[in-house]
């Protein structure tokens, strides 16, 4: 008994663990990055996507589907715009681990959201990402961001 | 006539520009990923799962098709192994850019490979990619590992 309470004991250990967020470097610098993931998604639910562009360096680059990658703020924020009549109901991002490496991070993780086409079906969808993160002017800058939803090839 | 020909000369160096590759980070650094990069095809194409799965650190994750994130060796290499009677018959991956960071690196651009089912049809395949290296034991080891094909979502 006094074995079986302490194999569970152990294993709720691992289990949070397991499932919990690393994130390494100065707090300021991962707050930012957390606080820019956040208003991206806010972003994409508003339709803004002047703001939503923002978020990327001016030489960002995304990894979208059917298409080679695409560079810099008026290519991404083309790709980004839903067809006319679609919406955005949610979008959430969350990291599964950030890393400082100086003016740079890597950042991985699951997002899910769910959308909205003109003829009102709603979809939901989720899938991982990975995204390269660039310190620019003191604030960060997605430099590369490439997303699979889950059943992606 | 003189304008049209220093057009053309403009135009081919921007377009040489343009498809150059990227590399920042000390030669040796950059070779090893560069070698790395191949051996990783190779060993595919040959079927060699043990030493397709040495390229990543033991705590490297891939992002791959229809599943959460994988980690580890042993989910790897079993993620990695085709199914039986196929055959990878050509893999090769074009870097756009390698910069690295202290002991880590980014990397990304395209992939192109064939490969056979067991019934002999042939398919073809290109992709896009993004890889964060990690230098471990003076060997650089790939620790995220996320594709695309250019017909994903």
């Amino acid at each position: 008994m006094h074995l079986k309470i302490k194999s569970t004991l152990l294993l709720l250990f691992l289990g949070i663990t397991f499932y919990a967020q690393e994130y390494s470097g100065r707090g300021e610098d991962i707050n930012k990055i957390l606080t820019n993931i956040d208003n991206f998604s806010k972003a994409y639910v508003n339709a803004e996507y002047d703001e939503l562009t923002l978020f990327y360096s001016t030489d960002g680059k995304i990894f979208p589907t059917g298409a080679d990658i695409i560079v810099g703020h008026k290519a991404i924020k083309k790709q980004w715009i839903l067809p006319k009549g679609s919406k955005m109901l949610s979008h959430k991002v969350k990291p599964e681990e950030i890393k400082i490496i100086d003016d740079y991070a890597y950042d991985y993780g699951y997002y899910q959201g769910s959308s909205r086409n003109k003829k009102g079906i709603v979809f939901t969808f989720k899938g991982k990402y990975v995204i390269v993160w660039k310190k620019t002017d003191n604030d960060w800058k997605i430099y590369l961001d490439i997303w699979k939803r889950i059943d992606d090839k």
